[in-house]
């Protein structure tokens, strides 16, 4: 893999700040680029929401950046727009996330502005009700999106409670939560300890590093919140819906992406469920023409790792889609062939340069990375440990940890039978 | 906005070579990247459809990339995959697109495969029913998917017929579509003239220029294919469907990217449904809380351009939303004002950054200007444009074409009531 090293040769640096407070600061200067990019994740995500209190982060997080103690609602979102902020918001089980593009000149008032705001919320009565009606739109819009659904049901009975819960949260309990509620949560989450920010793009670290000790610094550290798991449901669930189509989806627990095996069982589900020529495209989409669209998904919540798969078929061949699906679980624990890894290989190379190239994608790789494993890695770093990978190792993973114990969640008019490997 | 035009300074060069066939090539090297990306464009759209063969633009098109003469099926797709594309196809009236990225050393011998694949496609009899059965499914999906059946049927009503077909295709065409007619559909439409290819990213032009010469100049022009436009229905349609939501859409006539004022006319637009601080999103939205997300887009579909607005809203406040989304539209006739556009300005300065980052972003745009303008502008032309926009201009221009003459969709439990300025 010689070319594809030195197509990755761009000088790649990650300067880190720990304040004393807690708060880490991560930088990648990117200095080909004209923009600048941050990632500010904070402690306050799903996990941390109180029972039956389903879409607090969310709502919570949409209230935040409503306004400021000192500058109120449109005045506050007004300053953002004037600096051509492309910005958003995501809400995970863990974080919180607010992150933007922009112009390199104008990441410092941006991030003057967001320090403000996370530090100084406005919270205010009349905002709540607003958030608070677009929070039920937005659930009640959930109804309308099988597919979400079935993410939303698969992630519940698959990850050990609080872990799998939906960003979205749940219709009675947004109708029942208070503004008190949203004050008590965003006190205790909004907070340094435990707060990443990540900056990428044509930045200058002295500066950057100056600028948030100033904003951040006297910015107090909160006792450490607990968070204890319970087990998952796992299984079979079968959600009647009125449809011609129906969603599957299959989970199975694989190596986070703190484990040390992380880089062997993601080649492996690379291979399953990765691209044009995987194995579930090829058997479920090309060779039968099941579904129109098949994936596999690692994803890793917390030290919980797990691969999502998700199809939707028409409902009479549901069944076999399911089937076909499973078979192919299976076989992957039979190993994989080297001219899979190598497509694999190929595809991701393409993928890292393409990371390399926005500063947007960087800064939330940063804040990715310190959180699972306590440092960030450079592109550089990432494309060793893909160059090491090789079917053998993957295999000799697969052999002693094949995808099993399946948690399943069927959508649509009928229930299936499983007929494999359920948990 | 001086200090705008320094953020755009990265040199900028577009070269255009046109083949004596009449395909249309074009580049911009970004020599700061390592990557290499393609944009294809064919003349192979939705409106050259035969009538009651709606989906047949799309079919074909995912037919031809499964494989050519020479490499068939899956050779062709791990072919692909071992250069690491990360790949794609779009249909819309005009075209079928095939567009990639990869690593810049990678863009030859991936360009050398689509110029087989388009030229000398296997559309192999089994091919055929696998994709047509995913076809199908796709569109059995729609039918799950609310928001994506209004805006087929706002486009339907909005667009004079063929304009405003849907890529998806109707059940019963795709039914009885034969592979005959894909050949047919290919035969006419795969070829040189009307073809455009936008390359962008780390090229060479000479040797670029050599290698689509070799690759291209032998592919025999056609004789070009007409075109007629009926009346649209336009007015009022309300689409039952079972939900506690309602969808609603919005057109009316506005100039397309080749008319003299788009550029009066995209910047009322913004202001109208762009961003954050956008008069629908604070009116709509903030203000009322009447919906998660509303939006206004304005596309170009030849030379016919429109406005499309879309929210969806709970039932029993779709009315609301209906009513102060016109009353907005109405209101934008009167004028903007300079802070409106200043924001806009911010944000799209912004938004040019990022494209002038990425070589997909500016493959896809070269091949966009020439088609709609005959040439492609270099993003300092195009921020030039917008620096000369002023409220004074935009006003002149709403002044006389105010909003109007809308054509209205709804879909939910219950139709609406258009109180204002239906077509």
């Amino acid at each position: 893999m010689a070319h594809a090293k030195e197509a990755l040769c761009v000088t790649q640096t990650i300067h880190t700040h720990i304040l004393t407070n807690g708060m880490v600061l991560l930088a990648e200067p990117m200095q080909s680029l004209q923009s600048a990019a941050f990632t500010m994740r904070l402690p306050a995500g799903t996990t941390y929401e109180p029972a039956e209190r389903g879409g607090l982060a969310h709502l919570a997080c949409d209230l935040v950046v409503r306004g400021s103690e000192s500058l109120h609602g449109r005045a506050f979102v007004e300053a953002l727009d004037r600096l051509g902020i492309n910005r958003g918001e995501g809400i995970g089980p863990a974080h919180a996330s607010l992150y933007g593009a922009a112009l390199a000149r104008n990441l410092g008032p941006a991030l003057r502005l967001y320090a403000d705001v996370v530090r100084h919320p406005e919270l205010h009565p009349e905002q709540f009700e607003s958030c608070r009606a677009l929070a039920l739109q937005e659930a009640r819009g959930v109804e309308d999106d099988p597919a979400h659904m079935l993410y939303d049901a698969l992630r519940e009975r698959f990850y050990p409670p609080p872990w799998g819960r939906s960003d979205t949260g749940k219709i009675p309990d947004l109708e029942s939560t208070t503004l008190d509620e949203v004050r008590t949560f965003v006190a205790r989450t909004y907070r340094p300890n435990g707060a990443l920010l990540g900056v990428a793009g044509r930045v200058e670290w002295p500066a950057l590093v100056e600028l948030v000790e100033e904003l951040f610094a006297d910015w107090p550290a909160l006792p450490e919140l607990e968070l204890a798991a319970a087990s998952p449901p796992a299984g079979y669930a079968h959600i009647p819906y009125p449809s011609n189509q129906t969603h599957i989806g299959i989970a199975f627990a694989w190596p986070a992406y703190s484990h040390p095996d992380y880089f062997q069982a993601w080649g492996a589900v690379g291979v399953l469920g990765g691209g044009t020529s995987s194995r579930l495209f090829t058997e479920v989409r090309e060779k039968r023409g099941l579904c129109y669209s098949v994936h596999a998904t690692l994803e890793s919540r917390g030290k919980y790792g797990g691969v999502l798969c998700h199809a939707c078929s028409q409902a009479d061949r549901a069944q076999e889609t399911l089937d076909v699906m499973l078979a192919e679980l299976v076989r992957l624990g039979q190993g994989i062939e080297q001219a899979e890894l190598a497509r694999l290989k190929a595809r991701i190379k393409s993928a890292l340069i393409m990371q390399q190239e926005s500063s947007s994608a960087r800064s939330s790789a940063l804040v990715q990375d310190w959180y699972h494993l306590g440092r960030a890695r450079t592109l550089d770093e990432v494309g060793s440990l893909v160059d090491a990978l090789t079917h053998e190792t993957i295999n000799a993973y697969l052999a002693q940890r094949p995808p099993r114990d399946f948690t399943v969640v069927t959508l649509g008019p009928q229930p299936l039978e499983v007929r494999s490997g359920v948990s």
